[in-house]
């Protein structure tokens, strides 16, 4: 990549004034590393544009002087596509505008840089829930999670974020805005063009606002965690659960023991939830529109669950305290495994109905390509979504082990692709797995989106390093 | 448009062999003519494949002849976008297979010629649902509904087509295949192309199978009819009702006197529902996946609305073929209609919160553009669509009325506009408003919907007289 010209950076900070650009590398440090320490990048210019027009007005000079650009909102990618490595940086930070609320519609119209908790707060404040909801939620930004079509805990009842955007307000590479903010529940006039934008990975352009779907607050919740057997129970068990509460499950996510284990371990404050210390445990959420349904609820359906050997062992928080300790459990996990000297990481997705023998797999290939390594699965089995990680055994060489993540990777990724699954199902490619989903995406495929890429950006500004 | 040639013609017949065409004018003639006779069209050649590859191999040849094709369903569609005039007809028909249902993935695939009621019956058989419901559920296809992002009466619960849909397989206009079959939740690997193709009205490929959402067969069930004495005060009761059941319901259906009235008396065996004759109606159907729930849910919000003042009236279906009857008034509006005339037929949408701010301003737009004739109104409050009728008054001339169709649905497409809804809510472009749709659309919109069109039929092959 070729650095921008000095005349196109003038350019720029003319366009934008002061307080709209900064050039200064203290003040740009925070936002060129991944939380991670992953990636460290370099840029010439970070831009902080105070509305959608000064946006616009960026974009078009990038254009016209051929400079590449990446949006970056709050920077908890987990896969480096906000990192730039050269590219001017446009922070969407400074537009952070609730524009409107409308209960009646169930919608909400929200600029890129609001965070999302304070999305959710927006939501609350006129009695209504926006249900995306995940660890980083303090920091990711709506523009950021629309462009990473981000998931968390909730999908199971609520859908990826793409399911929760009514519109989309967007500059596009030209530099021309798209006015896609829509309350509407139907619209059938064209393609969807929102639905290209949203986990675009800011490569078609620079998502300034968006209308969001809101839903009714629920009245009643119970939470419980539960003890089984094998994996394959979780299956039938989430089947029971949806059957039982008529989709009323909110969050049904597995943990094995390895991964519970480090949390109780290196985790302060956190206490094993169940009696037993069962192989597998899943954590189930039920909430319900009518008050006392979802307690009444998570009764039967535990009740029947104890009846078909399904579990053999549950707990129900019992207050607000339990609750967030059980969630605690689960939300700890990376953070538990984080002290054993790290690990390979993977965000896959395969057929809900194969987790247990994807997990089965999976799990022999890894002892197989490199005997003695751990295992640690964990993830939301409503979306057939596992954040499968692997350590290195009790006394095994941290660094060799880490050296070999790449490959190791590809080998739990090769299984990954046998299953038909997908080997980033909520963090999206970025810099960090572009290349390896080369290799299992088809040709037809790569040269489509190649193809619509091309007739949107033809000269490739937009986050260039990043997709096909 | 240049006819194909006989070249074209006899490679295409060699390509699909025996029993893969026809060209017998008396055997292609029903898919010539829209079932309400609006559209009369003619073709060459009805190309009929039996299987993904056969398609393949008859794009190819389109697109080595530059033969222009139009796709083809159940030929429901209501705006004429299935009618050919000189393309060559690919009917979808002969491809009906259920290639699998995987009920623990809430799951299943099928082709695209498969009638969206006997996918219906599919999922029952697996002992789930697939919730898209509409009138002509027993002709349309799966291939038309997903091509037309079908809406129908249960949107305000389960989506429009779009969030049905898993996985797409397609025949893209190059004739390559992209498998785009997934039973996956989660699947952040690039662009989205399955939403590209999802409501395209064929013009970006030819969708030959889907992977369709299952969801869990509810065991209780409510339907009301309740009165209104103003179509606001359906706004605060659909939110009332979502509150109460926290999003529970299926059906919230509007509709007005007029259009009641004339069920009434022009269709066999109806009865008014209510004791009274309020000047608005709404149909309320709840479900629930605990036995009794829905009961209890209806008739606890049937009592808050009274107590608010937001119904004046209200009765609930007490078996089976009460609630069959309700929907029955809903359901024979259209036919209601008929024999008063003919009339100014929309499909329009709003935000649901302008809703009766949008009746009162059209119907006033109409009076003045047209005095005296009368307006049926009738939709899905739950989605902000409205089949907004217009009917000559009494006494009036009816062909001079209906002769000024074009010009009157300007007027209240205006107020739409206005209004920031969709001149098409769910039954899409096609023929009858693709032109009418350049009056509202963006220039940006319309440039960047032509350059992926471009991108991905540079040659325009595909349905080439439907959308820009």
């Amino acid at each position: 990549m070729t650095s921008p010209s000095p005349q196109a950076l003038d350019a720029l900070k003319a366009a934008l004034g002061d307080g709209g650009w900064t050039d200064d590398p203290q003040l740009i440090a925070p936002w060129l590393t991944e939380w991670r320490n992953r990636w460290t990048g370099h840029t010439p210019l970070m831009l902080t544009p105070r509305s959608t027009e000064e946006v616009a007005r960026a974009v078009r000079i990038c254009a016209e002087h051929r400079v590449p650009i990446i949006p970056q909102g709050g920077g908890t990618g987990l896969v480096g596509g906000q990192i730039p490595y050269g590219e001017v940086l446009i922070s969407l930070r400074k537009m952070r505008a609730i524009r409107d609320v409308t209960p009646l519609d169930d919608a909400m119209t929200v600029e890129a840089g609001l965070t999302l908790l304070e999305a959710q707060q927006a939501a609350s404040a006129a009695g209504r829930t926006f249900p995306l909801s995940l660890a980083a939620e303090g920091s990711a930004t709506i523009g950021g999670v629309i462009s990473t079509n981000a998931g968390g805990t909730q999908v199971v009842r609520y859908g990826m974020m793409r399911d929760l955007v009514l519109g989309i307000e967007a500059v596009l590479p030209s530099g021309e805005v798209f006015n896609g903010l829509k309350r509407l529940r139907k619209d059938n006039t064209g393609y969807d063009l929102k639905q290209l934008l949203i986990g675009a990975e800011g490569t078609l352009g620079v998502v300034t606002a968006a209308t969001l779907k809101l839903f009714p607050v629920l009245r009643s919740r119970a939470v419980a965690i539960v003890g089984l057997e094998a994996a394959a129970a979780s299956i039938e068990l989430l089947a029971r659960a949806k059957a039982e509460t008529g989709g009323a499950v909110e969050a049904f996510e597995l943990m094995k023991r390895l991964g519970m284990a480090l949390v109780l371990k290196n985790i302060p404050d956190t206490r094993e939830p169940l009696e037993s210390t069962p192989e597998w445990y899943v954590l189930i959420e039920i909430a319900s529109g009518q008050p006392g349904a979802a307690e009444a609820q998570m009764e039967r359906l535990l009740e029947v669950a104890f009846e078909e050997g399904l579990i053999t062992d549950a707990a129900i928080a019992q207050n607000d305290a339990q609750r967030a300790a059980f969630w605690r459990l689960r939300e700890e996990h990376s953070a538990g495994l984080k002290p054993e000297g790290g690990g390979w990481k993977h965000d896959v997705s395969v057929p809900i109905s194969r987790i247990a023998d994807y997990i089965d797999e999976a799990t022999a290939a890894v002892e197989r390509f490199h005997p003695g390594a751990r295992v640690s699965v964990f993830g939301h089995v409503g979306d057939g979504n596992l954040h499968y990680d692997v350590l290195p055994g009790a006394g095994q060489d941290v660094a060799a082990f880490i050296g070999r993540w790449k490959e190791g990777s590809q080998v739990i990724h090769d299984v990954v692709a046998r299953y038909d699954g997908s080997i980033s199902a909520e963090h999206g490619l970025g810099r960090l797995k572009t290349e390896e989903a080369m290799r299992y995406k088809s040709a037809v495929e790569i040269e489509t989106m190649r193809a619509i890429r091309h007739a949107m950006d033809p000269l490739r500004i937009m986050n260039p390093a990043v997709l096909f």
